[in-house]
């Protein structure tokens, strides 16, 4: 079994921002070498999320604000008395989830025709950690 | 390691449909003769998901009209600017996500009592296909 | 490839309860002596869940109001026509999911400085059960 293991940072320059990270996972995955198996995109943080869904810009801003009504910044969330302002931040990363794991098939990562790897960032402006972990043969 | 790769089709009657993969799941486990491990199952739409949970006819109905409650069917979302009209189907599938993992011992999926695997289909009426990943020794 | 499988058992004395495992997974993967992989934690019921996210007690209590208020207590689920009373704690469990992957590098669990192992209790006072599985090498 072969593993190949590396780690992305992100810095947005905005609070929310949906970034499509396809292309770093299948580098990932040709750096691994590793042509049967699964690839593990995980956040590192608690207040970003990954996913797995379309690259179409309007949809991007549908999801961003439907994440922002069911799960909305507001003041009195009691994890705000730890002097923190992100309390929605953790429920989002909830919702959307912090990690997916991709087939890996003849060397390329098994998507159907519109899928696409997206890091969600809730809590942004400074420098968060992914992990890109490939596993198998 | 070996590994197993299977894809199922789907072609639903109606939009909506939740339809019990467990057998289909618990077959390629079989063909794969693997007895430790994992199985991957993953929707390769955007528009579909697979969870674990129960299969009861009331639950799934319940499931449904939770699913539309949080995140219905709109005329206006920006997704539709490109002509579709499923933007609801992708919020659906984020809700549900569009994979599991099930563990592998002795030979069968590790899952409690009542613990079985649905594709959940939110934009159907069309062919859609997902994975079957079996991985282990 | 090695594996190493366990399984916690929980009783809470509430409905709803949100329990930190970190240091049983920690303790499955020293046991297993994996250094590369990855291990799976998954809820064996269907009315419990299994996530990631920070040891913080307010924010544990946003979360549990969140879950309430999007997937509420109600009488009239269709689900209840069985006899049971839980259909929310079904609809908790899909919203929080019930299984996380987590890497393994160097031997350790490979996270971020506040992730932590939730096991999530939606419908407690009686036996539940889950799984560890460590696999890797």
């Amino acid at each position: 079994m072969k593993f190949h293991t590396k780690y992305l940072w992100f810095n947005t320059e905005r609070k929310r921002e949906y970034i499509n990270i396809t292309r770093e996972v299948e580098e990932a995955l040709r750096e691994s070498g590793i042509r049967e198996g699964m690839v593990l995109v995980s956040a590192m943080h608690i207040t970003a999320g990954v996913y797995v869904n379309d690259a179409e810009q309007g949809l991007i801003e549908d999801i961003d604000e439907w994440l922002e009504s069911l799960a909305p910044f507001r003041y009195d969330y009691k994890h705000h008395l730890t002097g923190e302002t992100n309390g929605d931040a953790h429920l989002k990363s909830l919702l959307v989830h912090h990690e997916v794991i991709i087939p890996v098939t003849d060397g390329r990562l098994d998507f159907g025709p519109w899928q696409q790897v997206y890091y969600a960032e809730f809590d942004g402006q400074r420098r968060k950690r992914l992990i890109i972990k490939v596993m198998g043969e």
